[in-house]
């Protein structure tokens, strides 16, 4: 099944592309947020991980802008304090930030289709920014298969398969190519919102075009 | 009248601290906004024009993030269009962006505590991303405040008293002093607020403190 082709169901169920990455503190609220917003307006999600850090490279930064701007770096720990909290979302300040996990960012492209993938995300996520765990280890990604009851070790031998690797390398080309500049961003049709302050927005529009058409 | 120092009242009435450019354009939406916000939930507004430009300049950009990164530069008109839309404000994408305001926000400044200060700061916004003139003029300004019934000769020459241009210079100093590296920003109490996405929270933020006191 070809993820980037759109299905018969594309033309009645609304849709959303969700294209995060695991690194992304802003992600982490998307990611916790979106199944149950998605659900009650019976939105498709379309998971879409790919990797923030080539793309931030090659738009000339060589690093997170949280990082590179120290100002904007520290204001953004005090808005994920207040977001996590007006979310009820866990937050601990990761000793390492911006996490690479580019094991887990593979088993989330091979489960972009599989009914655990919401689960597997939330998951990873908490690691990182609730339990502070080293989610670039091979160790922890498969603790977090196992904790959903799911075979980690032929999931992982997967996610690490040549094609595996050069589609999570395509779907970062296509995240460029697309104009994402950041992390969580979402796409209803063509039109593109950045950050998750714009996924209630994002999901409203998938609503105006729904009853459009 | 010193606006940096706490009043009395300030003990009793919650105070929202606004810090904005008129070259802004997401100031541009909580200037529409913020007054009948504020209003609503019994809220002070401590109105805090300064320039952007140096602060950008302090933290190594010599122009608007939305200039120097193209992707996020095309993105921010697109979600400007919508933002407006859902708000039900007019717009127009500026044929010159970031405008320069200087003598705009010297008016600003001095307009700060007055009753037409909210009125003022509408009418040049409106100008800038509505009707696209050029609010780095004289004229614009003078023609600005002549609309508000106000005496645009005198109140033009205060603003360019060694006094008040010595007043902004300190203002955006303070900015930069208190970690602000973007417009606009809210400050209630010592909780920074970054962007109009966050005027909500602030103003909610506001009504937290009061119940607490």
């Amino acid at each position: 099944m070809n993820d980037d082709a759109p299905s018969a169901a594309n033309t009645r169920t609304p849709e959303i592309e969700f294209w995060f990455d695991f690194g992304s503190n802003y992600s982490y609220l998307s990611v916790m947020r979106i199944e149950a917003l998605a659900a009650a307006r019976g939105v498709r999600i379309r998971w879409r991980p790919f990797l923030l850090g080539p793309v931030f490279r090659q738009l000339g930064f060589d690093n997170s802008p949280f990082v590179l701007q120290k100002e904007k770096g520290a204001y953004v720990w005090k808005d994920m304090e207040r977001q996590c909290r007006k979310y009820g979302i866990a937050l601990t300040r990761p000793t390492t930030f911006p996490r690479a996990a580019l094991l887990a960012m593979r088993v989330a492209l091979l489960g972009a289709q599989r009914e655990w993938m919401g689960a597997y995300c939330r998951k990873i996520m908490q690691l990182n920014f609730a339990d502070d765990r080293d989610i670039g280890s091979a160790d922890v990604v498969s603790e977090a298969l196992d904790a959903l009851g799911l075979p980690a070790q032929r999931i992982i031998a997967d996610a690490q398969s040549d094609a595996n690797k050069l589609h999570l390398r395509e779907q970062t080309a296509t995240a460029a190519a697309k104009g994402i500049f950041g992390a969580p961003t979402f796409f209803v049709a063509d039109e593109m919102f950045w950050g998750n302050d714009r996924l209630d927005d994002a999901l409203e529009y998938c609503d105006s075009i729904a009853t459009r058409g």
